[in-house]
């Protein structure tokens, strides 16, 4: 959600560049922003995560699943206010990321398998945002979840693209005292806050996350707030309950939350003290709700990916209550948010 | 439901008088009853089962959690006549119970994260029924089930409030033929009549379900007698497929079942000779779901919760049939019901 | 759907040939024919499968189940017009055939139990059919498969109905790459392009399939032609990322494909070249969605059965598409299909 009207890059009336407009607003949808600024510097530090971890298919693969995402919409005919909005391209750019990170991209089939999976998850974003849309609750990256769920299930029966780095199946077991007891340092505190948001693109790197700050903050200075104290929420639980050190460290424990203190502080419901109060109650649950999916997954060997955040945003905004007004004609607040998606 | 008019505690117009009757109608409503007498019986049997079985926290759980659903409700300015009705109490109740019986209480963040998983599943509470309330279903006691089913698999993930008394993930083999082998006698029927009762609150004793009896009857006569023929149903069929003896006898196999019989006998379906027939087939299908729940459970070692109860009730509730009249105007059956819930 | 006038069989005035008709076109339904014709090719192809293969307790399962259904409904009052098209006979017969071949037919309490399933799966359609009635999405198969695993399940739990031909639960693991060299002979393909089509009831026999087409082909050409070629794309996506070539060979990467096919293909949405393009994607995805689901169900010991094709369908059909013009008035392209049912 941003005060200012909607930007458009210059030359838009050109079809290449109205493309990459789109595809870089797509990028922004992750945290709910409509601003291909702000898609610039997402992209800008999956690319620096990507080549200083020496994975660079994961950017390509990001770029790769934002334009299948773009065309499967232009195809479809599907509905050009919301693919302008850039609400077709954030579930395709995960799907291009999570392909890459948890297949490698070695083999050409993965890439196959990325576009595939990039326009299934265009076609779940639709069916979910019509069984939604009359509740007014967004599908968000659930459609990304599901999609690349299946994707990376499906990879264990296929031998030409079987995984190389999700976690092997086990039966779950409670954490090692051990592994909860973490030295605390400035750094450690201070990697964990941005690597919680990082995390969101699946990037393991504190300068990412402080680019995508900053570009959060080119569309809104509200939701990059949102995000710092959300991190910073998410961290002091995880410490708190004593969730795995390491995990914290990873920012494994807030990318979640994350996105639920943006999405539910700022973004579907009508910023108030109140809504602030249950976005930071929200954020609480998230953590949890993390813990417990970590554990769920874990005879499957696939990551829980945003589904802590999916989950807990999907309870959190369904409730209809006196803290967030919402009439057909009062839905001004989250007007450029992803809750204004009609197909 | 209830044939009388809505009794209240005397001085009701006290505030604190006022909380208190909430509560404990909020105690009734996991047996569909708003009556603060019976919510009496039902922490009367509570107490009992908690104090000889040694497990005091498990009953002060119970008090802690229905005193935040209730808090919770009213902060967040939810539904008062459904407030009132108890309708926002039986869910954490439960939460409030199955913390301290599954992770005991010891350790005091034991106790935060209770309270943090009671308001949340008023939120729960509040998103389930706005899903539901269009077609008219309940969301019973299924918030309860979601919402400790996370707190419960959260509890391998954090070092402080880790499981004390959860099974051990295994994945699942079919029974060994000895363990349902049961010498039936009287005594054996007559502690799993009364402990199916008793499970519905996590106690396992038989006196506690004579107690929650005597409760339910005190607010309605017809629902104590499809609590009772419920849990005989479900014993015979049970004994009949050859279920596990030990877990008959506890009454794991009829907590769920009685819930069905009580549920679609006599509280959402307007009661007929035909609706008690499909209350009965209810009664044996939730038997059957419960035998498979117990596997699905096995690789993740949470507890089925009241969950086979929940899904059958839903299944059985969601058809629009001639023998479930239901128009807007004709609803009169179930004004004291859980269905009436409108948020 | 098909485009000739609804027919019927002769004396269909008398009660029991009725009865009958209405059978055989409840087992029609399963590949969304509303034709006694069809339905009697696909009882002559049952009963040849389990003939040679000595499981005639699957073919009087089938009749048994499409039985029970069909008087479940009447009993229950169900939709007249629905129940004659054979809507609340095509779930039952899937579980009548399920029971026996997974739980073998030697126990008389295994019959008890199969007569319960097939009852409580027509409640489980009234129940789905009534959540997706307003989509204008159809439940298809899915009651089956809801009902056959909770039965699968529960059969691990009682030692009257325990499992005969079940997998044994296991922590899944990724292909082995040798399992996937198939040597492809004609006959290899031949084999596996009827085995596709006659695994949508469990059977695994090339000349069932043959029977199956002709059957199809005797209600749709249309129908029958979207059956052999997404069995035939099913086969080669399968066979191109690498699956288990026995698997293949047997049919299991293609019924649920071949479903998708005509489903999306011809039933459900309004025909047209866009139409029939979308459909061989939603056919690609299902070989994925099986591939996943295959990895998802081995920590339960359960088979997918036909849910890779349900929830492609669904993901599918769920969008509201230009590509899928439907108005209240505008559905004659689905009036035998089974999107038509309104309970």
């Amino acid at each position: 959600m941003t005060a200012e009207p909607t930007r458009h890059l210059p030359f838009a009336d050109n079809a290449a560049v109205r493309f990459v407009d789109t595809c870089l607003r797509g990028a922004s949808q992750v945290f709910f922003q409509n601003n291909p600024i702000t898609g610039l510097f997402l992209l800008a530090g999956i690319f620096w995560g990507s080549a200083t971890a020496g994975t660079i298919p994961v950017a390509i693969g990001a770029v790769l699943g934002v334009m299948v995402g773009t065309l499967a919409a232009m195809l479809l005919g599907s509905d050009e206010t919301a693919l302008r909005k850039g609400m077709f391209g954030f579930n395709p750019i995960l799907v291009g990321i999570a392909v890459p990170t948890f297949l490698g991209g070695q083999h050409p089939l993965v890439w196959l398998y990325l576009v595939i999976g990039a326009a299934a998850a265009h076609v779940v974003m639709l069916a979910a945002s019509r069984a939604l849309e009359r509740y007014g609750v967004a599908a968000s990256t659930g459609p990304f979840v599901i999609t690349t769920w299946i994707l990376m299930l499906a990879a264990s029966s296929f031998a030409q693209v079987s995984p190389v780095s999700l976690a092997m199946p086990v039966l779950p077991h409670a954490i090692d005292g051990a592994v909860a007891h973490a030295t605390i340092t400035p750094l450690f505190l201070l990697q964990a806050l941005f690597r919680n948001i990082s995390q969101v693109f699946l990037v393991n790197n504190a300068i990412a996350g402080l680019l995508f700050v900053i570009g959060i903050a080119a569309s809104s200075i509200r939701a990059a707030l949102f995000a710092v104290v959300g991190s910073a929420v998410a961290m002091a639980i995880a410490l708190l309950f004593g969730a795995d050190a390491h995990a914290i460290a990873n920012g494994l424990y807030g990318f979640s939350p994350v996105l639920t203190a943006i999405g539910v502080g700022c973004v579907f419901l009508r910023p108030s003290w109140k809504v602030t109060l249950y976005a930071l109650f929200a954020t609480v649950v998230t953590v949890i709700v993390q813990g417990g999916m970590n554990i769920l997954v874990e005879p499957f060997g696939i990551p829980t990916l945003t589904m802590p955040f999916v989950l807990t945003m999907w309870l959190f905004t369904f409730p209809k209550m006196d803290l967030q007004p919402r009439s057909p004609h009062d839905n001004a607040a989250m007007d450029d948010g992803q809750a204004a998606l009609s197909t």
